[in-house]
């Protein structure tokens, strides 16, 4: 019996979920994002659904404006160590800033999740576009972008080495000799560059995944090309099927460009679902969700995005012409907004709608679980993505219709397994189990 | 009805347990150190006997002689963050270096702590005198003595400023208005330092105990200082009453110097334990996880503490005169090895086997639950020590004994909770909830 190829589906937990009136929802609880509670039964739920992975996006400093919308507000490795033990296949990607952090204590951190949750844990590598981070962190500003680029694509790599530094036999634990582990399998990795100068060996065991998975978003050039070559699995943003194309075209063609194959790297563009029973009802729910939307919040992110001051923007004219890119923010999302709304000849309300309210800059599905499940397979079938990191309009309940009506459907379709064949990320993935680098048998 | 004065019991996490040996014990797996059913194993067994804590230590690089016997490999807030899932009232107390962290990044992961274990966590800051860690963090050699210090006092002073930004009901979550958060509670920290400049404000709501508690070990002058002005719990080490009672009144009178009161501070100095049915028996089972110590552990460690190439230590001779403290490494713990060695006339092999085979440089009790549970009852009573941090000869084997026998005692005694009063790490410890510097109202 042939196997289909198989749908990878993530959920991307934005807290209350995409839109940014889902926390005043009337089943939603305001208080919901820092309740761990909260947290370990949306994970029990994907895990009923057979997701691949909860992934939680993060943020260094409080932005935009706080007293309008949840943001992930606990720390992501913190929660998913909680979550690892009330759950037992779901995969666990936080994201990790390279800009403000030591790689040392990151690779640390992560093979130790790896370890707790027994293979399933990945990393989402972000550098950092934000002043107010940078200003938690003792610095004026962020760095310019072409050098958060550089260091994060040295991050990784001395992520990779540390995490190799222990060769997978190296605890042999021998009680008669006396001898725990062969110091002859622990590698210094003496990492010297232009970021950072690390010694190794890590001080932990070797993971069960050899390698947490390494997750990584971008679309600049520069993103583009750390995916291409470091990155395992994709998270990006596609607005049509062609857009789609274009863009998985060009990373597997630079990815080839260092050695690695197509199937190295899963795509999963971002995908916001609004369900209802019939469309009408969908799009009521949409209209509702909007409506509860507090202008000011979507307007604030909106200028912080296209880096100007909020009172330039008129609700109800179009965007200002000639809109110079930010100087260090995310190229990615203004290059979005931008076309969202040069394309569709939108007013600022329109486009912030258009963004469900300006959480995130994805494509909006509104309607019946068969169009969601419908259009997810159409996408699939055409091989330029292997998967959608899910955007909820709101959790719990724009989620649980996806895990009870959708994902019966894509199984029904045969793209989507009935149950957890692999106990790890990467086996979800099909990601292949790395060597050590420095193993020499 | 009076209720006496209560006593404060940590477990010390020294993986395999106090001995260097102890992995090779019948019944110790050798892989456990990295197990996380383990230490949830560990924790549970620690709950059943109502303890105050689970208290980690912590290493950022491989130290001695890795082949010899287990150290703290995974990261102790992720194996925190997975024993809270496991667990309802136990105390989390984790090891953090000031030295090689950033405030921010502490801050956030101690309050998430907090939260997704409903306020049970802690935080033991220790500066770092290991030269091998600081060239895991780009660094050639640590930081002097007085400047590690130094920047573990602001360190502190930035996390509890942090912590404080949030005001209690600064998430009020108004769905009809649609304010989620009243930004007027949430403040700015703009703390500007020698060591720090951090903004702020945290991203994370205020933790359930307002600041996790803040413990701290460290017996020089400098290490003195810090605690009289910070900690909460003071982790020392006391070979008699005397020692313990010269600490005790030192450190108190320290703090009451910065307007605390004598019991804003418990003093738990640590306490090695090997338990037998009679004398004899724990004597027996001494010598036999004596026997049982890599000496080749035992001396290099030996010779780490005291800053001296391996070789110029003779097993079988006293230590070498004119012993220098070590430039740059822990005062503390070299003050206590050659005090041990010299008060005893010792040799190097003595000595070693003194310490338990060179783990820790505790006191350290061989006798039966009775006599362990008498020894505790007197040095409690004398009011110099409010109980102690238990670092078991080998776990699980001389851990359940602790849990199932003299536990029990100490309830008979009157001084040992029956079962958890309090929720929380500071209803534990009988510590006030810290009202925010920052509270207007």
């Amino acid at each position: 019996m042939s196997q289909q190829r198989q749908l990878h589906l993530n959920l991307l937990f934005n807290n209350a979920g995409n839109f940014s009136s889902a926390w005043r929802w009337p089943d939603s609880d305001p208080a919901a994002f820092y309740d761990v509670a909260y947290h370990v039964a949306t994970a029990r739920l994907l895990e009923k659904g057979t997701f691949d992975a909860i992934f939680y996006s993060d943020v260094l400093a409080l932005n935009d404006t706080p007293e309008c919308r949840p943001f992930q507000s606990l720390e992501p490795t913190i929660l998913l160590a909680s979550i690892a033990a009330a759950t037992t296949h779901l995969g666990l990607i936080g994201t990790i800033s390279s800009s403000y952090n030591d790689p040392f204590n990151i690779a640390r951190r992560l093979a130790s999740l790896d370890h707790v949750s027994r293979g399933r844990a990945g990393i989402n590598i972000v550098t950092t576009a934000d002043a107010a981070a940078a200003r938690n962190f003792g610095q004026a500003d962020v760095f310019d972008h072409a050098d958060r680029y550089a260091r994060g694509v040295e991050f990784i790599e001395v992520l990779q080495k540390l995490w190799d530094s222990w060769e997978d036999d190296a605890v042999i634990g021998d009680k008669p000799a006396g001898r725990l582990i062969d110091p002859a399998r622990l590698h210094r990795v003496d990492h010297k560059g232009r970021y950072f100068d690390v010694q190794g060996p890590l001080t932990v065991p070797r993971a069960p995944q050899g390698r947490p998975v390494v997750v990584q978003a971008g679309a600049s050039p520069d993103g583009r090309a750390v995916a291409a070559r470091h990155a395992e699995i994709v998270f990006t943003s596609a607005h049509s099927i062609a857009e789609a194309a274009e863009y998985a075209t060009d990373v597997r063609r630079r990815a080839q460009a260092f050695g690695r194959k197509p199937g190295d790297i899963a795509i999963l563009p971002g995908l916001v679902t609004v369900l209802g029973s019939t469309e009408a009802q969908a799009k009521q729910r949409a209209q509702a969700l909007w409506e509860l939307v507090p202008i000011k919040y979507g307007l604030n992110r909106l200028a912080t995005v296209l880096d100007v001051d909020a009172r330039e923007l008129d609700l109800d004219k179009p965007l200002p012409a000639n809109l110079p890119r930010p100087r260090n923010g995310s190229y990615t999302v203004f290059d979005k907004a931008v076309k969202l709304a040069r394309d569709g000849n939108l007013t600022v309300r329109e486009l912030i709608k258009a963004q469900g309210g300006g959480a995130t800059m994805h494509r909006v599905i509104v309607g019946t679980p068969e169009q969601v499940a419908d259009s997810i397979a159409e996408w699939f079938a055409t091989g330029h993505v292997d998967g959608f990191n899910i955007v909820p309009d709101a959790i719990a309940s724009g989620l649980e219709p996806l895990i009870d009506e959708v994902v019966p459907l894509l199984r029904r379709k045969g793209i989507f397994r009935e149950h957890y064949e692999g106990k790890t990320l990467r086996e979800h993935y099909g990601l292949p189990r790395p060597a050590s680098s420095y193993a020499t048998h």
